[in-house]
């Protein structure tokens, strides 16, 4: 989506908008971690977010993956800057078209800082003069596939004060087709206010997005104000000088301070705010908290669906997905990134293409084996591995093999029942609880336009041991309301759907619009998931040693159990399942697996039940629930 | 579909299932009605139907003529007789062509009668002389794309008494690829299920459809048993002798003799009927009825979608239709039978084709001007045009020009608030009411698979005038819930629909599948809808002289008011759009229009309103309620 659309619209509803800036950062460290942060500050609801160039080789590949991180996997609207003044045409050319690949539409076409070593600039031979040229060549080689903005100098820019000039060179940069302009950081809100009033006066009508930099220490507000050459009211001065060695009151006093500025822009017609953010979340927080900004269950984060919708090339109109990826959203993007056409709501022949390789970047078990070991203990039973679900679902671990994000809040509907499901070792790695029609401005479950109603089919994907396993797909296929699917590492599969089409599990109906779809079950993608879901565990075993109770334990329940998937098609019920599931449970939840003293270590199936013998108390055996009484309950 | 998994369907779930048999009557008009009482025994839910081939040049293009109405438009799966005895192989290829292209894939194949003035038949020189034979050529010709069943004789053939030569043949014919048998008529069961056995002695393995002739008179009934030289037993004499002269009695006992005999060849193990109806409803109809066969609120008819699906070639996919032709649906089979491919789940780019012309054959108004004027009598104001359909409401008269059948039960819910409109001069001609969720086995609103739920949302479709519409619009429009769409004749269109895509009015949720949508309101094909409303109400216009009050109220009507269809998006709620319609009223209810003295009379638009006297008190006064108390009521 093009920035200028996106701030016709803030102004046409008169609702602030704002975005983030952020930079490449210097090590492999700082670049997760900020991947991270983009993630957590999605939840803010920036409108789009601004890259920096990192001018020069490494640094450049840098902004480019940033760009192509944030539209494809973070979702984010992404704007690349582009300086001009550093490189030949060949290069610009280049950082164009990864742009263009990623699915970016917009570009910040800059100058560029002169190079350290010259006083004055001086063009690359074959290269640009100014960031003018840069927009006239974007314009010429793109048409309107780009949308161009330029930089805006309300305070005068390093090596020109003359603002004149300034005026007359934005004029160009505008006439040459930017079609918005971004400011330099800077406090003096009268200053920008007279300065904006001269750039209308200059005959340039495109909007001007503020430049606001938030408080983070009182050193780096110095620090950067006076690298911008960025005048602070004596009033800031006055209030933050006092505090400078408290960074807690000055972020507090700051916060306000920002907050005051921001809503004085507003108060002059100004919508859509842009944050340098120089990478930290909380000084921008506090001051989106203090505007009452960010969303809350009174206004939620508008979500077009249910799941974050990737913005890769050719992804803009993809709004129909496995269910079985709900949790590991990035391999899911990673794996179909090769398609030629994504699933929509026409379904189309794309729906089962071929999902990519396993061995892709991004699609494995991340982290290193010690780290995992940290992360997800030694798991020696199955009660072990039963503990680490129900923490995981109490919130009290992040992250397991098979998610990559904390569990979904909607999970809190159908939680205690999760909870029981693992205490009797029935694994549980995805679920939806059943909604019948809620508002979709739910703040929870609601997705899409306003003025519609969501709803979802009760799904449940779990390990189940073969034992258990024939028990339950009996209890299911007498059931009328229940289709499922089962099946093991090698690929024996058992189901009682009738087609292999698409079950539509979530969707949404809206004023004078089709049914939207957004989430599916369907067979060939779940045979898909399922290798990935079954080498996840896999790969989790060797980060035990070989022979160690942890690797036989969890290489027999990849090589011997079950994956299925339940769908309760009545959507008025969501206990259907677990009342189906009720009085199962898995019989050696104690029993530690023993290495065979046959020598068979090659990873072929070792069905531990049969020739482990328990070996003692697990240390986790005291907070499992005894499983008589959640039998009982159930 | 194919006969043979209709009968094995029947088999598997030991539910009885019947078809119904026809031949092409001899008067255009025996046709006509024909057609109509088809329709009408769609109702009492036979799996298919067959049509008798008429030998010989028009009755032969009569035969192919039913079985594209069964198909195409009455969405009944037909079987089509055809002989081969009298005909060379160039006229089997053809009509086997016609049936092809009409969309059946049932054929039954048939030696054929000798030729009356001959005693023993004999072969066309090009021809066949055996029905194994034809049954081979379609094989040949057609593949597996036409099941094809052959006829058995448990008493003997015309020519031929000898049973063992007849099983002989029977065996060729199936072995020849024939893969049911329809019987002749019997009344004798015994000997049935004695030939039965036998037939199965002599290794042959597909099913058996017993044919079943009711009794509507005592004089058919003697005749055709005669004809077929079918065996009486002494017992039907017995009963049926005393009271041949009593119609009713011979009915009504005629009626438990048959379904005795139904029910015994039931018991044997026999689960699909034939009924040789004769082209009469009431016979069949009384033992289906006897046996509790037919339709009930507990067992409801089958509807795969909630309108009636076309049969034709090629449109056995088509799952989603304009909600505008409900109450037409021949004409939109017959503006769209040219199309290549029909719009389903998938919508697809057909979507929207060009719409057949209006001068086509069946999509214009029926009936002579004569006929026309009887049904609908000579409305001179707007109070007795509002009269006419609060008529068509009540059910006291069964069509309008907009309407080809008689109001659907479905609209009982909005009966009353339906009726209040007309009497206030908003004219509407297609409506549905808000459904949220019933069950798809609901007697009324329901369609689909069991185990399903279905949705609607309110849609109400009317004819306002110009002085109306304006207020009729700003209402709408200041209501969030409401889309809608407005046209005059000449194509002004207003609408506040924020896409030309569809939006889905009807839709149901089933398990194990995508949201099924086969009901949408859009703006293309409401624009081809709005060609032929106009034309319908032109066309009425017409029935009457020029310059009378009712050609000149009608082509006033035609000429200058909108069409609107309006949409609830909310399907919640059922009454938005009528609680938004409160209190408006046509201001001229019984003004009669008068011709311009001034001779303009070349169809342009007539503002009645403004050169029409009030000269009298109109037929229908006393019948409407008063303005005021519907006003207050509302």
């Amino acid at each position: 989506m093009h920035i200028r659309d996106m701030l016709a619209e803030a102004e046409r509803t008169c609702e602030p908008s704002f975005s983030f800036e952020y930079f490449p950062p210097k090590t492999a460290q700082g670049v997760q971690n900020l991947y991270e942060r983009m993630e957590r500050m999605y939840n803010f609801g920036p409108k789009f977010i601004d890259i920096t160039w990192g001018a020069g080789g490494r640094v450049a590949e840098l902004t480019c993956e940033m760009v192509v991180q944030a539209q494809a996997y973070l979702g984010l609207e992404a704007c690349m800057h582009l300086t001009c003044t550093d490189m030949g045409v060949d290069k610009v050319n280049d950082a164009l078209r990864k742009a263009y690949k990623a699915g970016c539409t917009n570009i910040l076409a800059l100058r560029g800082d002169p190079p350290r070593d010259k006083e004055k600039w001086e063009a690359a031979d074959d290269g640009f003069r100014y960031a003018r040229d840069l927009v006239l060549h974007i314009r010429k080689t793109y048409g309107d596939h780009f949308d161009i903005g330029v930089a805006g100098y309300p305070e005068g820019c390093d090596d020109n004060k003359d603002e004149d000039l300034l005026l007359d060179h934005l004029k160009e940069k505008v006439d040459a087709g930017a079609t918005f302009i971004v400011t330099q950081m800077f406090y003096d809100v009268d200053n920008f206010l007279r300065w904006v009033k001269r750039v209308r006066e200059h005959g340039i009508t495109v909007p001007i997005v503020p430049g606001i930099m938030p408080i983070a220490t009182y050193a780096s507000f110095l620090r950067r104000a006076n690298h911008m050459k960025c005048k602070i009211p004596q009033e800031w001065m006055d209030k933050l000088e006092p505090v400078k060695n408290d960074d807690v009151a000055v972020r507090e006093i700051g916060k306000t301070l920002v907050a005051d500025m921001c809503r004085k822009i507003l108060a002059a017609g100004i919508r859509h705010l842009h944050f340098y953010t120089m990478n930290l979340a909380q000084a921008t927080r506090m001051v989106l908290e203090e505007l009452d900004w960010l969303p809350s269950p009174d206004r939620p984060l508008k979500q077009p669906l249910p799941w974050k919708q990737s913005l890769g090339f050719g992804r803009r109109g993809e709004d129909v997905r496995p269910i079985f990826w709900r949790n590991r959203n990035k391999s899911y993007v990673a794996r179909t990134q090769d398609w030629d056409e994504f699933p929509n709501g026409r379904w189309g022949d794309s729906r089962s293409p071929a999902f990519g390789e396993l061995d892709a970047y991004g699609i494995g078990l991340t982290g290193s084996n010690e780290q995992n070991r940290q992360k997800w203990g030694e798991p020696r039973c199955i009660r072990d591995l039963s503990d680490l679900f129900v923490r995981y679902l109490n919130k009290d671990i992040p992250y397991l093999p098979w998610s990559e994000a904390p569990v979904a809040e909607e999970a809190d509907l159908i939680k205690n029942e999760l909870i029981d499901l693992n205490k009797r070792g029935l694994i549980t790695v995805n679920s939806q609880p059943a909604i019948n029609g809620v508002k979709s401005t739910h703040p929870v479950h609601g997705w899409g336009p306003a003025n519609g109603y969501v709803y979802q089919k009760a799904y449940l994907e779990l390990f189940v041991s073969p034992e258990l396993f024939t028990e339950i797909k009996r209890r299911i296929e007498n059931h009328p309301d229940l289709t499922y699917h089962a099946v093991t590492k090698s690929g024996n599969l058992h189901t009682n759907a009738q087609s292999d089409g698409p079950n539509a599990v979530t969707w949404g109906v809206f004023p004078g619009k089709e049914i939207v779809q957004p989430t599916i079950v369907e067979r060939i993608s779940f045979l898909a998931w399922k290798d990935e879901a079954f080498q996840l565990g896999t790969e989790w075993a060797r980060c035990y040693d070989s022979g160690s109770p942890s690797r036989l334990l969890l290489d027999n329940v990849m090589n011997t159990w079950y994956l299925v998937n339940i769908v309760n098609n009545d959507f008025h019920n969501g206990q259907t399942i677990f009342e189906v599931l009720n009085g199962l449970e898995y019989p050696d939840m104690d029993k530690v697996p023993e290495a065979p003293t046959n020598g068979v270590a090659n990873g072929v199936a070792t069905d531990a039940s049969n020739d482990a013998t328990t070996n003692g108390i697990p240390d986790v055996a005291g907070k499992g629930g005894a499983p008589a009484s959640i039998e009982a309950a159930a």
